[in-house]
């Protein structure tokens, strides 16, 4: 499982900050997540993420003191672009940014709770479709949720998903799901406190593309 | 139709040599040209594109001289690369590009030749389908091409392309349609001239994505 436990998440201090630096250093690692997919089709996903994580650091990078934490980031861009936002910036590079670290971290879970179709055992459309339902369709009108509907079909066997996840070395389920529920918890604590400050912020938004 | 009339494609000189310079000024305007079809779905189209188009530029800026022609481009390559070669540096970036230079072509081209579905003739389907088809669908396999025909459905009216590519003037369709038919006779005698390139050097490689 050394992908994901290569870079795990750090454990967040008490009152649930998210360090800009280390957030940024370890999402950095998880848009190749979208390599493990198997298919060419997936690169639009992974460039869009990767351009969220561009957007966020090209903020920071101005002025890393200012910006030290998410939450710094998201209250100066609050006062700083009055009724734009929060559909501006940093702020909804993250907006969108959090919706697919869910997905991955839905899928995650599903697998690591060993969810399957049981006709099905070596697929993972359901863990995926969970996923996808959870964290990002009702952003999507029916023409992105018809070629997510496409899309699925070129989601690998989930031993060959196991396998890359595994950098492609050939390892017992049990010990990448062993390292994949390792890696989730504070991957799980991070994306949950992301969702809070938007709620907390009122910066959540639901118009969908 | 200024987006395309701003920006011509120069004639070709009798030995139908393509100036890299020119070519790569002349299509850095094309990009925008998939912002025409009006939904974010194309924007994955747009992107490959563009990376097409960074891809030969950085083999041109590196020796200017030597890159002064496409030709000379490929076949610098061709001794460079062997076997590798075609499926690699600036001759795969072409080899693609092209395809996606045809697929305008013919779009306009069938737009500007009056063909329409007679039922709809605000829907520009047919005409986007008949480009597909002929400049594309041979590459894609089965999913990309069912991924194509759920983006089909985010096909702006005919009514609202023309007035896209007018930059947002209103303006009659037979001023617009005359101005493409313009535009299309350097354009396509240069795509044409690149499709010779490659069938002459053997280049062309017919694999599906
Ligand atoms: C030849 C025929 C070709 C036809 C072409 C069809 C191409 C179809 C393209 C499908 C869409 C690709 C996914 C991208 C969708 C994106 O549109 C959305 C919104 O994207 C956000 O939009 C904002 C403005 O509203 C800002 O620009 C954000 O950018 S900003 O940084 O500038 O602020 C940006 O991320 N992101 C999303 O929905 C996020 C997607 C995460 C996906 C997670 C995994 C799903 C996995 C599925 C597995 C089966
Ligand atoms: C949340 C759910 C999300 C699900 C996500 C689904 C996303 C679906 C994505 C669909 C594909 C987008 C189009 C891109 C396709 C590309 O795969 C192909 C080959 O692309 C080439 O591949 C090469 C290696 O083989 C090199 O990397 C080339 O790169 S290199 O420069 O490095 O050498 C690269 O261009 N290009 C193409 O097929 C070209 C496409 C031109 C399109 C022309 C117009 C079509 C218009 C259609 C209008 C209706």
């Amino acid at each position: 499982m050394s992908l994901l436990m290569d870079n795990q998440f750090g454990e967040l201090p008490v009152d649930k900050s998210v360090d800009t630096k280390f957030f940024l250093e370890s999402v950095a690692y998880l848009p190749p997540f979208f390599d493990c997919l198997g298919s060419k089709v997936f690169v639009p996903i992974k460039s869009d993420i990767s351009g969220n994580i561009t957007k966020i650091r090209s903020v920071y990078d101005k002025d890393p003191a200012k910006y030290a934490t998410l939450q710094q980031i998201m209250e100066s861009e609050k006062e700083a672009y009055g009724t734009e936002w929060p559909k501006v910036g940093a702020t909804l590079a993250l907006m969108w940014l959090k919706r697919g670290l869910r997905f991955i971290q839905i899928l995650l879970q599903s697998l690591a709770d060993g969810e399957k179709d049981e006709n099905n055992p070596n697929l993972i459309r359901v863990n995926i479709t969970k996923a996808y339902d959870q964290a990002l369709k009702k952003y999507h009108g029916w023409l992105v949720q018809k070629i997510f509907k496409a899309a699925l079909f070129a989601a690998p066997y989930k031993s060959d998903f196991i396998k890359a996840l595994s950098k492609g070395q050939e390892v017992r389920e049990e010990d990448c799901m062993a390292s994949v529920r390792q890696f989730l918890i504070n991957y799980t604590a991070t994306v949950d406190a992301i969702y809070e400050m938007y709620t907390t912020l009122n910066a959540e938004l639901d118009y969908s593309v």
